[in-house]
């Protein structure tokens, strides 16, 4: 299995603190790492085959502070596509002229759907299948980019049928909000004034959040498994879909 | 105007010289960088809205060899466009299971082709809109991934009607080809065996290929203008297209 990272902000925040986490836990997980961040429109994404922990390109980014609202990041445990950069999340894709990016934590059994629209995957992974199949719903249920109601509401109908074909926790986002589907494991919290202090689980590192914000900062982190030893963590249940805006879950 | 590099190679070939002598022009050029290189079907695009001369993601490429068959690179001194990530070359799409990978130098003047088909600009540059409308129209003119030939042949029809409305060099590959169209300034060198030494037009760096390659090794290089002093690079004449396939232009 895979890990994920999603980061949601209202103001453009970086994830090093959140990233150097993921990253200490890629010795299981060492069949690649990638992150995507969004900056308004644009999405630029690091991905490497390496794993997050060697990775001269991981190192980059965990030292080099780069500000976004939305980012997804993956540590790659692979279990159907070999270890290639193109089997490496997230994956990419454009529609309706916004960028789209995805990372999938799981394992769709069987799952082969028609692809007869614009997206097909490059790779062999069920990950960007499922990613393309989904892609290919959107541009069906609706002519252009609707808002982030409307579509939490296509996604809820449509992630069930991924859902049934085994294990599928997934991060998606088109630079509007951030969204969430847990299957299994998937953690959230939000960061808010008054601002704390939080230690890595994994690492010896801690951030004081209150020395890097200001008031009106806020931040959503969610996660396959908590990330610090001393926040509350909210766990996702079975099934369960959220949308992240301006670093918060939408009610 | 903009500067580009290309590399194509019967091997994977790292272009740490070659963009270092690229990355010195980023003077005239501080609107943003990006390069793309292919890893088999898979591709990783590093882009930075910053200039390549001060840019943390410049320096990384800079010295971490990434080896690649077949590399796209940009400098950007903004025309149309504000200085914003979505507006960074080079822009990637898929279409038929294949990343595509474009960047473009020059200046179309009211081009506003019709995009009725799967690929919209995210930016606000003629350069990804003509690169839509080429996906668009290579799109009808196929059902799958032609071959090389196939496509230079549809390549070859489609690019005057871009041509037709201002300058158009223009760099594209899917990961099998590089293909190279020269509207004002394009030049182009085969390196093969046997390899010698070469120096870099505008910086103090001195290469000897002879010692990093074996005599089966052969790469093609274009760019927008000679990036060595040494050796023989060939310009394109206005309107000509090439494809680069292993590391030689196809006849």
């Amino acid at each position: 299995m895979c890990q994920l990272l999603g980061m949601n902000a209202n103001t453009p925040t970086d994830v090093m603190f959140s990233f150097t986490g993921l990253a200490t836990r890629a010795h299981e997980h060492k069949d690649g790492f990638g992150i995507g961040f969004f900056e308004d429109r644009g999405v630029r994404v690091f991905i490497d085959p390496a794993s997050a922990r060697d990775s001269a390109i991981a190192r980059l980014v965990k030292t080099y502070p780069i500000h976004s609202r939305h980012v997804i990041a993956h540590i790659r445990k692979a279990t159907q596509g070999r270890v290639a950069l193109e089997n490496t999340h997230p994956f990419v894709r454009e529609l309706w002229g916004r960028y789209w990016v995805f990372a999938h934590n799981g394992d769709l059994k069987g799952f082969c759907p028609r692809l007869h629209g614009a997206f097909r995957p490059v790779g062999d992974t069920d990950s960007e299948r499922a990613f393309c199949w989904l892609m290919q719903e959107l541009a069906k249920a609706h002519a252009g980019v609707p808002d982030v109601r409307e579509l939490s509401c296509t996604l809820a109908e449509l992630l069930p049928e991924l859902h049934r074909h085994g294990t599928f926790n997934m991060l998606l986002s088109n630079g509007q909000a951030l969204w969430a589907h847990c299957s299994t494991h998937l953690h959230w919290l939000v960061r808010q004034h008054p601002f704390t202090t939080a230690s890595l689980k994994d690492e010896d590192l801690r951030v004081d959040f209150a020395a890097a914000t200001t008031p009106a900062d806020r931040v959503a982190v969610i996660a396959t498994e908590p990330l610090t030893a001393d926040e509350a963590w909210t766990a996702f249940r079975p099934g369960e879909l959220r949308a992240f805006v301006d670093g918060q879950p939408l009610a």
